[in-house]
Order: C-alpha cells, then structure tokens, then sequence
C-alpha cells in the first residue's frame, strides 16, 4: 500500500485513496483467480504470523476504551486476541475455498446476424466499506472485496485505530507479496470524519459504500453520499402465529422464544410476535409465559393483554420499534392479510417469519410480505450468510436494488454484457 | 384508475399516487402470469381501437407544438398515428409472449439442518418512469412493469399530454377489466415540475426511479431523488483500431462509419475512434476520409493532422463530448493500454469497441474497458434491448449496480430469500 502523505487535507487525502482505488480496481479486474485465491493464503497466514503485535495494538485500543469509559459490551466487541485471529485466518481461507464469484456468463444469446451477445459476471470495481469497532470485519471485508476482484478501502471505528492499522499492515504487505496492485486493500489511517465524508463523494471513483453498524451510523453515511449506498437500517423482524399453527404448539413457542431471546441484541431477533385470533387463546398465554420466564418483557395490544393480563400496553409506536433487548411487542390480528398489512407497514423490510402447517398460507405469506428474507416454520434467527451458506458476508441489504439479504461475494459484481462478431453492421 | 382529486396540492397529489402504487404493487406480486398477459393483451387490443381518439388528442398537442416554435425534430417525435399505434401495440404483444421474469429460483441450498434456502425473483413494488416526448414509451413502460409484476407510475413530457392522457385511459381501462388492481398503472396527468419532485421522495412507497431523455433531465432527477434512480447520463462510444486490425481494413472502415453515421443522433453512436499507431497510417487516413464522405467534421490530435490534414484540431473537450452529430473526435494512441485507459478515462462508460484479429488483445479490452457493453468486431450501433434479444427495454443504465447496459423486464425484479423448515431453531 503507498499510503498517502500523512499531511494532506482530508479531501485530498480522501481524493488520493479514491484514485488509487479506482487504479487498483481496473488492475485486479484482470487478475486470475488463482492469484486471488493464493493472496487470500497469504493473508491468513500473515495475520497468524503477525498475531503478536497486532494483540499488543488492541491492547492499546482496550485500555484507551477503557480510560474512555466505553461500556464492558463495546470492549468485548473490540477485543482481538490469538483466538479471534485464528478464526478470522479460518473464514479468509473459507473465502479462498469457494467458487470464483466472477467471470461467469449469466446470460448469453446468439443473434440472427450471428453476433454473440453474452451478459458476464465483472466486479464493480472499488468499494468502501465503513464500519464500528468489530476487527473481524476488517478481514472479511477485504477477503471479499480480493475475491470477487475489487479493491477496497476500509474505514473502521476510531477505537479500533491501531488494532485497525495492525491488521491492514498485515493484510495490505500480504496482498502485495502475493502480487495483487499495491493499493488493493486500503486502510483509512487517518480518523478525521471529514475523510470518510469526501470518501463518500467519490463518484466516478469508488462504485459503492457498504456501511455497517448502527442506525446511526448508517443515516449519516446516507446524508452524506453521492456515490450509491447498500445498506440496512435496522430489523424489526416479526413471527407471524397463523390459525394453521393450532396443532403447532411446540413449534409455535419454541420458534418465538428462539427468534426473541437467543441473541436479542442482533439484527434478526424477532420485535413483534403477530397472533391470528383463532389461535391466540390457546397460544398467546403460552407464548409470552415462555417469554416472560426467559426474562422478556411484554408488551401487548387490548386482545393481548385480555389473554395475558401481565403484558403492558403496546403503543403505536412499539410496532415500530428494534429493542434489540429482552422486550416484544404482540398483536392479536384478524387475519393472515392483516397480519401481512402490520408487516408490511410498520417492518423493516429485513426477516420475517410465519408459523403454519396450511400451505395457502405459507405462499401467501411468502408472496405479499415484502421483506428481504420470509421464513415458514424456522426462526428468524437464521437470516445470515453464514446459516444460507453464502460464507463470509459484506453485510446485509434491506434495498430491493442490487442486492438484497445478506451479501456474500457475488453480491460485489455487477454484469457487462460483451459481445463479439465479425464485422456486423446496423443497416 | 382511481385518478387522485384534481384540486390536491403537488405534494398530496405525489403521495397519493405513491400510496397508491405501492399498495398495487404489493397486490400485483400475486398476480399470477396468465393474467398479466392477458392483461397486455387487453392493452394492445385497447391501443388498437381506440387508435382515433388516441390520434386526435396527439393532433392537439402536434398542433401546440408548433405554435410554440418546437423544432420538426422534436414534433416527429411527439407524432402518433395508426401505423405508430400498431406498432405500439405489436410490442406490447412481444413483451406478453416473453418468459415470465418474476417467480424463477436463481439459487438455492439446502443446509445440513434440513431448512431450504432458496433465493426468488421478485417485483420491485412501484417504479416510477420519467419520460421526455415519444410517446411509444408510455406503452413499452407500462407493459414491462406489468410483464414483471410491478405497479408502475408513467410522468411523460408536457408537451405530449394529451397523448399521453389519451393512452394513459386506454391503458388503465384495458388492464383494469383484465383484472389487475385498478392503480397497476397511474399516468401523470398534473403536469407540475413539482409533482415529479415530490414523487421522487417518496421512499419507501416507490422502490425505483427510471429517468429517460437529455442529460439535464437525468441531471435534474438524480438531484432531486431520494429513491434509488438508474440511468445513463450520456453515451460517449469509442471505437478503437487496434494494431490486430492490420488486416482488416475493410471491416475497420465499415465499423467506424456505421458507428459514427448510421443514426448519429443516439446515444450507441461512435463520438471518438482511436487508431494504434501500427494501423494509424494506413487505415487512419482511409476512415477519416469515409468518415469526411459522410459530411462527417473530424477532430484529430497532432498525429491525426499530420496523417489526415483536413482534420480540425481536437481539443481535451473534445474527447469528453458526445455530440450526437457528425462530428467526431479522431485520436493516435502508442498501444492497446493507452486506448484502454483513454477509454476509462474521457468516456462515459456506455459502449465501446475494438477491431482487432488479435485474440489476446480482444480479451485484454473485454476485461479492462469499464463499460456497461463492450463489442469485439461489431458496431457500437448495436448496443440496444432490441438488437440483444431482450425485448423491449425500458431504458440503458450505464450505473453498475442493480442493472447495467440495456434493461428488460428481468432488470425491474429483485429477489427475495425463502427459507423454508420444519421448526428449525438456532443454537
């Protein structure tokens, strides 16, 4: 990596970092998989090899965050020990293993005038991906962005700066020994918001921005950019009781207690929990019991609370509401429709759930719900690219365009359509 | 169509019309194939006998238009009579027999827990289409968001609105007695810039905005929109001769002339061609003079002059210009690189060709030219919906993500994660 001199401005930092990108970029379109395949061995094993001094960098991080008085959940998010590197070594060389999300023909058709036209699978180019204080996106980003041909520019949290600089010394010394363009990885180095605002104007140079952390992260990055954003927002992820889940009762209970308590600080717990009239009598009271032994609080509309007298009352605003905490809010609806409507009107757009042996149902569900991800009979917890088996994933789209649900590599390409004859004209 | 009250204001107005396809638009995701064709075959039908009314209303607007002084060009664009009609319709017959876009399973997996992962194409929701004045993209646009499934909301040119009112009606009433919601397609008829402006916010109601005409209506849309707009500003095509082209001169000369000549007015049409210096004496001096021919004015660089006097003097403009005349910019390069990176440089990622024999640099051009459409031997002309094979199109993107190159009916789907289990829980 030539880093940019450390006494630019910040738009001119950030102007310096976008072209090189864009250079790399063009260069790693060309680069063979093996290549990228044999880049990514060596950036496992770099971050094995150099796991001392990147641990001596978090440590910096860690007693810094501390001083600051961060909160003992951030610290355990921004720890790095030999462990964690052995497990982010591990899913660089997963992302080696899989198939080489580029150069595919996803389309193709040979015309009557006999000219070939074929739509390809090309990478976008350069991406910037802007994140908190998890280290263990730094790895996996930039294995994904090297093994779908991109480069990248990575911007992490500024408590993780010189956990961050370790690891992107690591990564960028590995990539280049391997042959890839020097500037394929970049760090942002420099914490100044200021960069990553010029980052995120970049158009013409950088293809993408992928933020990922909090909701306030996120709208910031969108204020901010011209160039396009692929992103999530938040999950206000519902499980949808149907009538056709009277003869479910074990799956019912077992699926909302696991949707809403097995990790309820993520993106796919479940917030809602939407009962059909015909069955809430006999399952709603079983359901929040469950809840309420787990420690959830519940909060629930008129119906819910004649049923379960120990919920408080929901208010509007609960329908729209991620607690990401140990807090559901539950409706008694009508009808499959009106509990698609609730869905689709106060949701995310992220996951959501039905539980139902009535076919009808599930369908319908699966078709009207607009969301990124529709589960029957499963948990929502199981919204994630590593479950689907996609590997490692950049983030998660609750866009509709490009790409949606988690993203893995392929997600990073875009099409060109190429087409080869032999001197055809249009008359 | 249930028209929104003419007495609203432009932003009540907007978010009618947006409340409106966004319900259709989750209605339409269940509307099962046959009865979408059906419906597309209701509106050819309906173009067809209505076509004297349809006419009638066009003569209203032909005849303002010229009161107000627009150019002939612009009036035979505006113009509709049977014969367009039919044509019209005819299309809108092809878009009815394609393959269904929505529905298909681009992937799926089933995990080692049993659940099935499975990835679905499915509608956008509501798209909005902003149209300058030919009024056979009223037709083409309505019948691709039907084909794929999604509501859609058509605001054409001023000066065509009466035309454009008289199709909107046949239209709607066509695709309403087939059965599809009443608000599937919603015609603009509130010719206020404002109305365009408040459409363009109304995020999540309306999932994409598709802009189609000069560059400053583009310009004017991405300005305003906080939805996701796709587009293509402006279509600077390149044809470069490369030094594998030593042998080809006929085909070298017939590809740069139908390039530049064959309809200059479009946006696949050649503005810059770019000859190896191997080929540059001998072939550059027969293609300028071809060109010249033509009534074809030519920029050149100094070694452009030095080999075809006649030429003008290009400036660093002249390589960034799409003039969308006969003019063209003519330039001397020292290799395939030097092409490539002119290319990436000055064009506008649109469409751009090499005439080559040489294998090996054919597939450096494919792999390192950053453009949504890259030709090998054949005509920039022929970068088009059409001529691919993909049916009608709804506009070009020269953006890369989402869609990228000329858009069908499968470019306005997203898809959707199903999974699909027996109670699965996470652990």
């Amino acid at each position: 990596m030539t880093a940019p001199a450390a006494n630019l401005s910040a738009a001119d930092y950030a102007h310096t970092l976008a072209v090189q990108a864009r250079k790399a970029g063009l260069a790693m379109a060309q680069v063979p998989g093996r290549v990228r395949n044999d880049a990514l061995k060596a950036m496992a094993a770099g971050l094995r090899q150099r796991a001392g001094e990147i641990v001596a960098a978090n440590a910096l991080d860690i007693a810094d965050a501390k001083s600051a008085g961060l909160s003992a959940a951030m610290i355990d998010r921004l720890r790095v020990d030999e462990k964690a590197l052995g497990k982010m070594a591990a899913s660089v060389e997963q992302i080696a293993a899989q198939d080489d999300p580029v150069g595919q023909t996803v389309w193709s058709s040979v015309r009557p005038n006999g000219m070939r036209v074929e739509r390809r699978r090309v990478p976008l180019g350069a991406v910037l991906i802007i994140f908190e204080s998890r280290p263990n996106v730094t790895s996996d980003a930039a294995a994904l962005c090297i093994k779908s041909s991109n480069a990248c520019i990575l911007r992490g949290g500024k408590e993780a700066l010189r956990t961050n600089a370790a690891l992107g010394d690591a990564i960028t010394q590995a990539v280049a020994s391997a042959g890839l363009p020097f500037s394929a990885v970049q760090m942002v180095t420099n914490p100044d918001r200021a960069v990553v605002n010029d980052l995120l104007k970049q158009v013409g140079l950088i293809d993408v921005a992928i933020p990922r952390g909090g909701e306030s992260l996120i709208r910031a990055v969108v204020e901010q950019a011209r160039i396009p954003v692929i992103k999530h927002y938040a999950g206000n992820c519902h499980v949808y009781v149907d009538a056709g889940a009277a003869n479910l009762e074990r799956m019912a209970r077992d699926i909302c207690v696991n949707a809403k308590c097995q990790r309820p600080g993520v993106c796919n717990a479940a917030e809602t929990l939407l009962f059909h009239k015909a069955v809430a009598d006999r399952l709603l009271p079983l359901v929040c019991a469950d809840l309420a032994g787990q420690g959830v609080e519940v909060r629930g509309c008129e119906r819910t609370r004649a049923l379960f007298p120990a919920a408080k009352a929901a208010t509007e605003d609960d329908w729209r509401r991620e607690y990401l905490d140990l807090i559901v809010a539950v409706r008694v609806v009508d009808s499959l429709d009106a509990a698609i409507d609730h869905i689709n009107t106060y949701g995310s757009a992220h996951t959501d759930a039905i539980v139902t042996e009535d076919v009808f149902a599930a369908e319908m569900f699966v078709a009207r719900v607009d969301s990124g991800n529709v589960m029957v009979n499963v948990s929502t917890r199981f919204s994630d690219g590593g479950e689907y088996g996609l590997g490692a994933e950049i983030g998660i789209s609750t866009d509709k365009l490009h790409a949606r649900g988690p993203m893995g590599a392929a997600d990073l390409t875009t099409t060109k359509y190429i087409v080869t004859g032999q001197g055809q004209l249009r008359g």
